[in-house]
């Protein structure tokens, strides 16, 4: 069953991407033809608007090259390979477990294997879900479900527009964020219990500076080497369980 | 300069190959052609057993196939993007930093991005060099070397004919081994200080019977989700920065 479940991440022809968008399909990105602006195409458009979905209008040898069936009739659309939750979703997992929110944000992983091993880690370490930016991001796509190992059936992911409003929203709801950041205080050093929100970066530039000035306080792995930095799934995973170890109390 | 030396890692042709192990080169697996015996490649037979090289006998196809230069001659050596060190070397790094021995003691890792991330993750938690064995397992490959984000130019990797001997070598030299596996302690509450070898298992079957006998004691990590174990080097990563942790005395 999970098989199936990985195999279609792309729909493609006028039609079926349509049907998609009103079956409230997620629909990750939609390629559309260059200067196509017939009837069915605007209508396409015009659902992608509705959900917020991020529109790139190619050539055609561009969408011959993604086209798996060689039908595409100028439009293709990408969809999640699993659905996403919302932030509200994840909130609730935590209340009905009775335990102070823990969040991992995810500010712009580009490989789809790092994706799937933070999800997988999530899972394991006992976070509630997943929240990633809908721009500069991998989505759910086959690759990730893969490499999570099985995590995307049991820890939801969250896609928002806006990480920052994001963040916003939960402080008012009492969660803290904690940015995990190389100037920051070493980890076993700062309180990272209560609820709890881990916000990781990229695995190039690492956090954003409009999204680290949002977190409360930043925790930094001790480096004891010559080389520069983790890779970013393993950073993460340090991180994640040096938060889980502060909130079985430290042992 | 690190370029060049992930480059170059098949050597082709009798002459090159005769010549590469008399140049004390390390040949990780040497690859001959079924049914050949004569003179020459009964001469780098010879070389391969002296320096325990791995010999694989293979069909034209074969060799054909894993030929760049179309001119193998029926003998391809694959050798290391990097030079092995020896134990004796990463034990000589720990004392002269006046550390104890920490090591990182890979058993059958098959996947060379796995073994990067691990070197990457040897050199940020400050182990003083990574030990893998010759048998079912990736070596320094010029996918390790990039992988590891030069932490290969700086982490001594040494390849031994059989692990458990080696762990028992190291044990009348006072190091004392931990075996990560799922039945084990949970790492908060196992005492991780002094002179350590960390066993990390295969990425499938984890660590084998054999080298877990030769622990000294298990370690866990905690599990709190729904699937059934991390990413092999998220789960090196963790267990290596507890072990850090500990050493730091725990803040």
């Amino acid at each position: 069953m999970d098989e199936q479940r990985y195999s279609e991440t792309l729909i493609e022809g006028r039609n079926a991407v349509l049907e998609a968008f009103r079956a409230g399909k997620t629909v990750d990105k939609l390629y559309v033809l260059k200067d196509c602006k017939d009837g069915p195409v605007r209508s396409i458009l015009r659902e992608a608007e509705k959900g917020g979905t991020i529109v790139n209008f190619v050539d055609k040898e561009r969408l011959d090259h993604m086209s798996t069936t060689g039908k595409h009739q100028g439009v293709i659309a990408q969809t999640a390979a699993y659905d996403y939750a919302d932030v509200d979703d994840i909130l609730k997992i935590a209340e009905e477990k009775g335990e102070p929110p823990f969040l991992i944000l995810l500010d712009g992983i580009e490989d789809p294997h790092n994706l799937g091993a933070m999800i997988r880690t999530a899972n394991l370490v006992g976070a509630h879900g997943v929240i990633i930016p809908k721009h500069r991001a991998v989505g759910l796509t086959a690759t990730v479900a893969k490499t999570s190992a099985g995590a995307l059936n049991y820890t939801p992911v969250a896609k928002v527009t806006n990480l920052t409003q994001t963040m916003e929203d939960l402080k008012k709801k009492g969660i803290w964020f904690v940015c995990a950041d190389m100037s920051g205080d070493v980890m076993y050093r700062t309180n990272l219990t209560g609820p709890i929100g881990l916000v990781i970066g990229n695995e190039g530039s690492g956090v954003s500076r409009l999204v680290k000035e949002h977190c409360d306080y930043t925790a930094s792995i001790p480096m004891k080497g010559d080389i520069d930095s983790l890779n970013a799934s393993v950073a993460m995973g340090v991180l994640a369980y040096e938060i889980l170890r502060q909130r079985m109390g430290g042992k």
